[in-house]
Parts: C-alpha cells; sequence; structure tokens
C-alpha cells in the first residue's frame, strides 16, 4: 500500500460534476476517459498527491449505475496504488480480506484494479491499483 | 484547496476497526484523540501523504450516531488542507457553495474545520481544515 492513488465519487451527470469539482478544486480534469466494459464514463481532477476521480453510468446495468439507485450520489471508493497486486491480494487474503473478484482486471487511467469486499472493511470499497508500465 | 489532508471513516467499534485497518495498511494508527464537543473518539492512520481518520460514536445524538444509524458504517467525509480557511470559505461562498455551518470550529488534531453542505456537492461531506500553529 504505497498510499491513496485516487477517491471515487459516483455522479449522475459528469458535465454538470466536473464544473462543480472544477469550481471546488481550482482545476479542471485534466483526462475524461470511457470503459465501455464497465459501463462508465470518468473524468480524473488531480488534487495535489492524489486524483480524483468522478464516475458516471453509460448503461443501466452498470456497478455505478446500481449504486447511484441504491445510494444515490457520494464516495464511492478509495483506490489504493500497490507496486505488486498480485502480491498484495496474496498478502491481504492471509490477514483474511475477502476480494469481490480476486484476478485483477483493466480499470480506467491504465491500471490493473482488483476491490475488497466493503463487508469486511467497515463498508468503504477499497480498490487496489498498479500501473500499467 | 492544497490536497486531500484526511478521509474520515465513520466505524462502530474503534479497537476493532483499529486492528483492521492497521492489517490493510500494514501500520498501526499513530494517535487516538476524543473530541468531547462532537461524541467522538478518533484514531490516526498514515498513508502515504494523507491520513486516514476512524470515527467512533461517544454519544448516541453525536453527528457520527446519526450517520451510523442511517447508512451504516462508510466514508463519511473528505478533508481538504487550506491555508487560510476564513478566505476559502469567502471564495466558495462566492462560488455558489453552502456550508453547514459558516464559522470553522476546532476539530481532532489540531486543526479548524468546516464542512460544505453535501447537498452541493454531489452527496461527498467535503470538511476544510487548516492547522491552528
Amino acid at each position: 500500500m504505497k498510499k491513496i492513488e485516487h477517491i471515487g465519487i459516483a455522479v449522475k451527470n459528469l458535465e454538470d460534476s466536473n464544473l462543480l469539482f472544477e469550481k471546488l478544486l481550482g482545476t479542471a480534469p485534466y483526462k475524461l476517459e470511457e470503459v465501455v466494459s464497465e459501463g462508465v464514463q470518468t473524468s480524473f481532477f488531480i488534487s495535489g498527491p492524489n486524483k480524483i476521480e468522478l464516475l458516471a453510468a453509460t448503461h443501466p446495468n452498470s456497478a455505478i449505475a446500481k449504486f447511484l439507485e441504491k445510494k444515490g450520489e457520494g464516495i464511492h471508493h478509495i483506490a489504493f496504488e500497490v507496486s505488486d497486486i498480485d502480491q498484495e491480494i496474496i498478502r491481504l487474503k492471509s490477514e483474511g480480506f475477502v476480494f469481490v473478484d480476486e484476478i485483477p482486471k483493466i480499470g480506467a487511467d491504465n491500471k490493473r484494479i482488483v476491490f475488497l469486499h466493503p463487508k469486511n472493511t467497515n463498508g468503504v470499497l477499497i480498490e487496489l491499483c498498479q500501473e500499467i508500465k
């Protein structure tokens, strides 16, 4: 666990929220990226040493659409940067943590990602991410 | 807005959650602090350039007790470090943001803090904090 890489926030309207977070943070998103396989449109803001990722659903069956329906807008996940995602999965499993899916998949922003199950982490959805070189 | 100072996570049992986050982050909390006026017991972990604050209620009428009752455990707020909290309140008010209470109060970890109303920030409870010199 090197550091918090980004915080993911689920929003209904990406265009409106981009303007809102631009006012809040004093900086525009540096990247917009659609992850078709996840049914999500994202935008990224730099905030000091971290990033903030806004996530809007592009498909009614996507995880973000379901989250918005169930919980409304708000913080969706915290992503920690790791140097070796496979090794970190082994370490955390041995500590009793449970993963949503143990095989890393390709996420936004050129990363291999995996999620810990929030039932074992005080309701917090935690992502591990490793940059693809 | 200098950077994300910490992420606050509401938990039911601080002792259990301290052990859990110690396993997750690979480091023990560096500080435990009770904020009697807020009815909250906190613990702080270092995570790279940021902190993670766990919050447990010590009083059934505290904001954290009410949050836990309504939403369950999970991420409670994101705190941004600012160099001049009074100036930042003026700037954000002029941008249309609404504060829960416009007068900063003394929070945990030797800080003046203020919260933006989540109804105007995509459901995210955002704290501004400035260290007291």
